[in-house]
């Protein structure tokens, strides 16, 4: 099993807005091969920005790579775009693969 | 649903080690009140170091915060330490705590 994160610094006072943002948006996730599940997470606050991360889980990482040169992932990031999101963020999104080595239930 | 992540710096060349004390490991997390799961995951490749994560999926933060005081707690982190860890990390675990706030399946 393969996790792909995203770490996303959000402005302070911005929260609300990016939070909308993601419930708002179709992840064209659904029905694609080796999609798991995606949580997206909010986590500490610090002095300037509010760190959130996204969580999709992916049943292989050769699936997940799949999903990045398809049809669906061009659509979801289209979304993602577009004048809203100015001073949102601060600086880019930060990738991060994780494979799962132990599970425990 | 909140989950609680430990980020490890683990030394280049340490990797084996540090996956063989965590798999060999008596997490005492089943049974738990309000644990869902566990998951120890390997992630990105540094100059000096390999990141790994480890999450536990909890029902809420009261029940995280309520097993950090038990006695199963204190029983899994006493067999954390020991000699065996020298030089294992690059510097403490970085804990995150995180609060899921959507969920896409």
């Amino acid at each position: 099993m393969f996790i792909a994160m995203n770490r996303f610094k959000v402005t302070r006072g911005r929260e609300a807005d990016f939070e909308k943002l993601w419930l708002e948006r179709d992840s064209h996730l659904s029905g694609v091969a080796g999609f798991v599940e995606f949580h997206l997470l909010r986590g500490p606050e610090q002095d300037d920005h509010t760190l959130f991360s996204s969580h999709s889980v992916w049943a292989s990482l050769a699936e997940f790579e799949a999903w990045t040169t398809s049809d669906a992932f061009r659509k979801a990031h289209k979304q993602a775009g577009g004048a809203s999101t100015e001073g949102l963020y601060l600086g880019p999104p930060n990738f991060e693969g994780f494979e799962v080595i132990q599970t425990v239930k």
